[in-house]
C-alpha cells in the first residue's frame, strides 16, 4: 500500500474503492444525502475553544480579536492598537514565530478542562486543532517546528484533552481545522498560480487532516478559513467521502459547511452562516450558533475587562433563541498560553451547568417546536420533546404569564416549571388566542434557579 | 537641617521639637491616646491588593500562599509543590530575582483600577507599597535596583495608582509596608546581632518609609512583618509620633497594630489580630478584616480556580458579620504581573457595588447596634445609624420574619427594606421577645437585590 | 510547465530534455566524465563557514564538535558533558528548537567578512545553507518556520554574504548542504520505510536545493550526511544532471562527492574522503582537505581555549601537504551565533593572507610535481607550474639545504627564494642524488616571511 | 565592639587607636610617607580585568569604551552607535538593569584564569571588584540585589578568582573599586546636596570596602571615579589609615593615587595620571602604566575586530618604554559575560609569557638605569640589575648594532643577548659616545625569541 505518494494519494484509493462499493461519491449531491448523525442534534450544547500562539501575546480589543493577531499586526492596514503593543513591548525586530517559544502551557491540567467542560452541561467540545497562523496542537509532520510538540510546551495539547474528555466523561471531541494559512509560503505559493497548483493542499493540509482524523478520531470536523479558494482546489469532496466512508470515523463523525468559498449554508454537514450565526427563525438544516462569551475575541483576550464578558442572562438568552431556532450552541472560550481557563469563563461555565441541571430537560434532544417565539412576548422562546411543550422564560412575569401560542384544554392541559413541583392553573384566551397563566408569588428562595425559567406544557391542543 | 546622619535621624528631630510642643510623645501611653481619624470608620470598606515580584510567578495554592512564594520555596522545609514548579520550569539556578525582570505591568491602567475600585462602593484602597520580598512599587533610595522603577516595569507603580485614586475618585488611597524582610542581608545581620544593631531600621526601614509618606501622602499606613523583633529595634514608636505630630498627613492618616512582637490587639491605630481576623462579637476598638476573595492567596495565584473563589454571597456575609461587630473590611485582590485586575476580581467588586448602591445605608457611617447578631436568626446581623436600625438578612424570609432583637412600638414603628418603597406589617411578640414580620411574596423581579437584603427599622424602643 | 506536481518533478523534465540534447545523464559513467571546472584547481584555497543553530549554545569539545549539539545531546548514548551542560544552564523542558529565537546575528556584517575572506588569500569560500539539524540560512518554503529568515536573525544570512562576496571581492561563492536531517519527522518516516518512500526528497530535499540552486547561484554544492541512505534514494545523479545541463551555474559549478553511501572518493566532482582527508601521496582524482582551524569543531565552540586553535605554523604545514598531493584546502572556520568572526580566527586568516602575498605563486595554479614531499627531508613539500618547482620548506634550513628531489644543472638552474631577490648558489649531490644549496646568514629582518619559506627551481632536469 | 553604628564607624574607631599607637596619621603627609611595599615594584607586570554587567552588551567602538555602556547610551548627548545597538535590538523599555541577569558566566572556570595569567609572567592580577555601575562582583550587603552572589551567576566571582589564584600560582591579587558610581541613588542625592552630606560613603562606599579587604585580602586596592569629589568627602584618608594601621593586609598592600579630586599623581601609592600613563621619561615616583590589548576598550567588546588588537610587537614596545622609566604594566583584558578569555587574548598573554620566559632577567626587579632610552636609537630601551644593564632593542639589528649610552671598557664588559649563549665582540664609539657592537648572522632558528631582544652589559663603566 505504500507507494512514493503514498500518503498523497490516499484519498485517490480511498475515491476509487468507494465508487466500487455503495459509497458516498465525491459530488455535493451523493455527500448532501448523507444524515446528520443524530447524537449532534440531541447533544445541543458544546464547549469551543481557540487556543494558539495567539494565546501568548493575548491581546485583542473590540475589532481587533485576540486570535486573529497575526492579522492584525501584519496585514496591509493594520490594527494600531496592535502595532503600538509591539512596538512598545517588543524588539523590534520580533516576529510571531518568537512567541511560540513562550506558548508552555506549563500549567495545563486535561483533566480539570474535562471537568470544567462536563460541569458545563455541554455534550461536546471543539479544540482548534490549527488555526490560521498554522500552528498545530498536534505533532504534525507538515508542519514540523510550528506545532505543539515541536515547539513551545513540547506537549500534544489536542491529544491530551482528547484522552482526558474520554476518560473522565461522556462529552464528544471535535477538532476545528483552519484550511487556509496566513503565511505558509507553500499556500501563498498555490494563491499566487490562481490556485492551479494544489502543492499546500496534497503536502500539507491533507496529510495534517488525515494524521487528525486517524489518531485523535474527532466526532467533529469543523473546517474554516475555506473562504480563500473554493472546494475543488481544497479538495474538500474528495476528504468528506472519505471521512463518510472509510475514516474511523465514519459513522459518528459531524462536520460543518465551511468547504470552499460559496458552500456555507449550502452544502456540508450543519450550517454556521458566519460567526454567531444566529437567524432567528426556526430552520430546516442543523446550524450551529458559534459565539463567544469573550464579546470581542475567540482567542483569550488580557485587556478584556469584565463588560467584555457575557452575562449569564446574555448568554441564557442566545442560547433559547438558537436552540428553538434548531441550532445547537457552540459556546466558545480562550484558554491562556499557561494552560489555564480563566476563573471568569469558569463562572459562566458552572452558572450554565447549573441551569441546566434544573433545566436540562427543555433543551438537551428537543426538537423545535411550530413556532420558534412567542408571538406576544418576545422573552418566550419554545421548544419541544415526546408531546411536551417547553416555553423558556427569560423573564419573571408577574402574578400572571399570557402567552399567545398554546393552545390549552381546560381539563387535560397541564402547566408546570422545571424543578418545581405543582402545576399552575390557567384560563384560555378568548378565540384560541392562547393562554393566560396564573403565577404564584414564588419568593427568591422558592424559584428553582436564578434566571430563566422553563414553563412545561403537556396535552395542549397543539403539542 | 542636613547633618551628616540626616536622614537617619530625622525622627529623633521631630520627635524632640515634638517634646517641646504638646504634641504625641513616642510612648504608647501617648499614642494610644490619639483617636483613630472618624473617616476610617465611616468608610467601612477598603480594597487590599497584594502586587509585587511574587506576581510573576503568582503560583500557590491551599497552605502555600502566592505572595509568600520565596518563602514557600526557600525556607528550611519548603512547600514541595512550590520545589516541583521551579524545578520543572526554570533552570537550576534561576533565583527569586530573577522574576524581577519580568515584573513588566505592560497592560498596569491606574485609571482602569480607580474606576473598579470605586464602582466597588470602596472608600479606600491598600496598595503594597513593600512585601516581605523586600521589593518597592515605588523609587526607593536604601532599595534601589530592587523596585518597580529601576526593575522591571519602570515606572513608579505605587505613584502612579495613589495619582489615578485622587484624580478620578473620592477613595482615599493607603500604603501596606512589610517592616521586615526575608533576605535583605541587612536586616539579617541586625537578626543575628540579636537586634543589637539597627542598621537595617536607620539605613533601610525609616528612610524608606519617610520617602513613602512624605512623597505620597498615604493616609493609611499598614505595617505588617513586625512579628520579628520587637518595637524597640523598629523605632515604631517614634515613627508613629512622627507620623501623627509632624507628617504631612498627621491629620488624616490611620495606622494599624504591627508595630513590634507581642503589639497586635494592643497599640496603634485600629486592631488587625491575625488574617482575616473576624471576632464575630463586637469590638471596643476598632478592628479591620482584612481578608481574601481568593480564600488561598493574597497575591494573584494562576493555579486558583473558580472554587477557590469567595461567592458574592460569601463575600456579603463575610461583610455583614465584620461591620456588625465595629470592624471595617479589606478586600484583598491580587493584580497580575502585567497589571491586570483579572475579570473574576472585577465580577465580585462589581456583585459587591451594585449591592452597596442599594444596600450603602446600612453599612456606611453606621455603628454596631447594642447587639451584632439577632439571638433568633444566626443570618441577621445589625448595624445603626441616627436612630435607625439595619437588619442585614442573608437568606431571604418565608413569609414572615422573626428577629429577637427589635423591640417594637405598634403605631410608631417603622420597617421597610432597602430599595424598596413602602413598609410592611408587623407585630411584637410575646413578652418583648422581638417582632413578627409580615413579609409580601416579592417575587425574583421585585426585590431590590440579588443577595442579602437590609431592613430598615425606625422608632424602635431599643435604638 | 506548472503541473501539480510541478516543483517535485522538475528534474524529471530536465532529464528527459536532458536525453533529447547532447547531454551529461544520470548515471555515474556519464556524470563522472564531466571535468572538474578548472577554475577550483586554480582556487587552491577556501575557507569554509560552519554556520546554524548549534553556533547559539556554541559547546563543543574533544570528541564532541560543536555543530553536532543535537546529536551530541539526543543521541542514545549522549555526550555526558553535553548533557551536563543543558541540565546545568536550561530549564528542564528545553529544547534544541528554542535556541533558534537566540540566533539573531544582530552583530554580522557580510561586508566585513567578505574582507577578512578576501584578505586571507582564500579564492573561495563554502557557507553551510543547512547543516544535519535542518535549519536554512536562506528563506525556505518546505523548512519554513526553521529557517533563518523566520526563525532568529530574519535574514537572509546565506544571500547577504553571497552578495558582499560578489561585490566586494573576487572570492567565488559556495554552499555546503546536508542531504539528511536529524530529526525532520518526513525523513524518519522515509527511513522508517527502509526509504521505499521518498516523501522528504521530493518534497524538501530536493526542492530546496533548487531553490538554493537558481536564487543564490553557487558554484560548488558540497552535499553531507550522505551516509544514511544510498544514491537512488536521494536522487542523486538526477540533480547532479541537471546541475551541469540545465542549472544557472551549469558551467562553473564544482561538487565533491557525497551523493549516498559507499560514494565517497569513487563518484561526483571532488573527492572528499572523510574530515580532514590529507592522504599524504599525490591523488590522480582532485581532492579537498577539509580541516578546521579549531581542531574539534567546525561550529564555534566557546570552550575552545586558545590551545585549540591551530598554530600559523601548524596551518601552513597541512596547507603544503594538501597542496603538493593534488588537493585544495578548504580552512573552516564556526562563526557566532551574534554574527561575528572572532578575532583568533581572523589572526590565523590575516597570518596566512599575509604568508600568501610572498608566497602565492609557489601555491595558486600550481599542479603537484612528480613527487610531494622531499624523501630526504620531510619538511619540504613540493609543486610545480610553467617549468619552476617550489620547495616549501617548513623549518628554516642552517647554512645549507639538502634535498633529494631536485636534479640541478650546474649553469642552467636557478635557485630563489619567493620574496627575496637574487639567487643561491648550490652544488649537485653525488650520483643525481639531489642539491646542496648554500643558505646565506639572512636576519630576521631579511626574511621575507616568518614561517615557512618557498624556495623556486628553474631549469631543474626534472621539471 | 558592636555599637548601633557599628560598621559605619569603624574607620573611627581604628583612627584613634592609631593616633594612640606610631601609626599613619589619616592625613597626606603621614601617608604619604609610606614606603610602596617592594614586591609590587619587583612585580613590574600585572593583569587587569575588567568585569561586569556590561561584559553582556560587550558593546564598544572607538569613542565609546565597553566598559562605560551606562554612560555611553544614557548620558546627556548620548554615543549614537550605542543608542542605535540598543534600539534596534531590544524593546523600548529595557533598561541596563535588564543585563544583569544575563550575566550568567556559566562558563567561567578560575583555574583555568590562573593559568592563563601566571603563563603570561604576571606577578599581579586587579579585577573589577565593582566598577563605575555599581554592581560589585561579590556579595555586597549595601548594594544587596545588584551584585554577582544575588543576580545573575549567583557566585562570589571575585572570591572564586581570588581562591583560584592563590591556590594554584604565585601571583598576588588586587582589586580595582570605583568610589563613585553613575546612577546610585544615594550618591546621587550626596551629589545633588553638594556632597555636604556623605550618605553614600558611610552607608555604601566604606562598608563595601571594609567588606573586600576583610574578605578577599586584596594586595592592590585600585581606587578609581573619585574625580566626582574630594578627598574629604570620601573619606579616603581615614580609609587609608586603617589601610596600613589595622587592615589585615596592612603589610603588604599597594594603593593608587585616585583619592579625590585633584590627587593624581600627588598623593597616595603609586601614581597613575590618566590611562594609559606613559610618561617616557624615568619618574622619581614609581608610576603604573594600566593599558588595554584592546585599543578602545577595557570591557570586552564584541565589534572589536582584529584591528583593535594590539599586537605582540605592539606590546612588547609599551612594555619596554614603561619599565625603563619605572613604571609597572597593567594588561588589561576583558573577559565575556559567560565566563570567557578570548582566545585573541589568549594569545597575546601567551606570547608575552614565551617572550618573558626568555627575557625575563631584563623585566622583573629591575631598576631604571640612569636614562630610559637611547639617544641615538629610540628602539632601544635600558634596565638594569646588579651591576647589569639590559638593553631591550625592538627590532633586530643589521650586521652591527650602534648605541650611544653604554660606556664599554674594552676587556672587562662583557656583551650579550638573554637566551644567546655566548658573547658579542664590539669597540668603543669615538670619545666615550657609547659602543658599536658585531652581531653574528643569526638565523630565525638561532634567535632565542621572535619579537624585541634584550642585550646585557656587564662591567660598564656606567653601571
Amino acid at each position: 500500500m505504500k507507494t512514493p505518494f503514498a500518503v498523497l494519494n490516499f484519498f485517490l484509493v480511498f475515491y476509487l474503492s468507494a465508487v466500487l462499493c455503495v459509497s458516498y461519491q465525491p459530488t455535493w449531491e451523493s455527500l448532501d444525502k448523507r444524515p446528520l448523525p443524530d447524537w449532534y442534534d440531541k447533544a445541543k450544547i458544546g464547549i469551543f475553544m481557540h487556543w494558539g500562539v495567539f494565546s501568548v501575546p493575548s491581546y485583542g480589543h473590540s475589532g481587533a480579536a485576540s486570535e486573529w493577531f497575526w492579522h492584525n499586526w501584519k496585514r496591509n492596514k493594520p490594527d494600531a492598537g496592535t502595532v503600538q503593543f509591539m512596538k512598545k513591548n517588543f524588539r523590534p525586530d520580533f516576529q510571531y514565530t518568537d512567541f511560540a517559544p513562550m506558548f508552555r502551557a506549563e500549567l495545563y491540567d486535561p483533566y480539570e478542562w474535562a471537568e470544567i467542560i462536563q460541569n458545563s452541561g455541554a455534550k461536546y467540545v471543539i479544540l482548534t486543532s490549527k488555526h490560521h497562523e498554522g500552528y498545530t496542537l498536534y505533532p504534525s509532520k507538515p508542519s514540523w517546528n510550528w506545532n505543539s510538540m515541536t515547539v513551545g510546551s513540547k506537549r500534544d495539547l489536542l491529544g491530551e484533552l482528547a484522552h482526558a474528555i474520554r476518560n473522565k466523561t461522556k462529552v464528544r471531541f471535535g477538532a476545528y481545522h483552519s484550511l487556509f494559512e496566513w503565511f505558509n509560503p507553500i499556500f501563498l505559493q498555490d494563491q499566487k498560480n490562481n490556485f492551479k497548483t494544489k502543492t499546500y493542499v496534497q503536502e500539507v493540509l491533507m496529510p495534517e487532516i488525515h494524521d487528525l482524523i486517524v489518531n485523535y478520531k474527532p466526532e467533529i470536523l469543523w473546517a474554516d478559513g475555506e473562504w480563500a479558494a473554493n472546494d475543488t482546489y481544497w479538495q474538500s469532496k474528495q476528504l468528506l467521502a472519505w471521512l463518510y466512508n472509510k475514516s474511523p470515523v465514519k459513522n459518528t463523525i459531524v462536520t460543518n459547511d465551511r468547504w470552499g468559498k460559496g458552500d456555507r449554508n449550502k452544502h456540508g454537514g450543519f450550517f454556521t452562516g458566519g460567526d454567531r450565526y444566529s437567524p432567528g427563525t426556526i430552520q430546516k438544516h442543523k446550524f450551529e450558533n458559534a459565539m463567544t462569551i469573550d464579546r470581542y475575541s475567540w482567542g483569550f483576550s488580557r485587556p478584556s475587562n469584565l463588560n467584555a464578558y457575557l452575562t449569564i442572562e446574555e448568554l441564557l438568552s442566545i442560547l433559547a433563541k438558537t436552540i428553538s431556532c434548531n441550532g445547537n450552541l457552540a459556546i466558545n472560550i480562550g484558554p491562556t498560553h499557561d494552560g489555564r481557563i480563566v476563573p471568569i469563563f469558569q463562572e459562566r461555565l458552572s452558572q450554565l451547568g447549573q441551569w441546566l441541571k434544573v433545566n436540562g430537560d427543555g433543551i438537551y434532544e428537543t426538537r423545535p417546536w411550530h413556532v420558534a417565539k412567542d408571538s406576544s412576548n418576545s422573552n418566550v422562546w419554545y421548544t419541544s420533546k415526546n408531546g411536551t411543550v417547553y416555553a423558556i422564560v427569560l423573564k419573571w412575569p408577574g402574578s400572571t404569564l399570557s402567552l399567545a401560542e398554546p393552545m390549552v384544554q381546560a381539563k387535560e392541559t397541564k402547566i408546570g416549571l422545571l424543578g418545581y413541583k405543582g402545576n399552575f392553573s390557567f384560563k384560555s384566551q378568548s378565540k384560541n388566542k392562547g393562554v393566560i397563566i396564573n403565577i404564584p408569588p414564588l419568593t427568591v428562595a422558592q424559584l428553582p434557579c436564578k434566571w430563566a425559567w422553563v414553563f412545561t406544557f403537556t396535552n395542549l391542543k397543539n403539542k
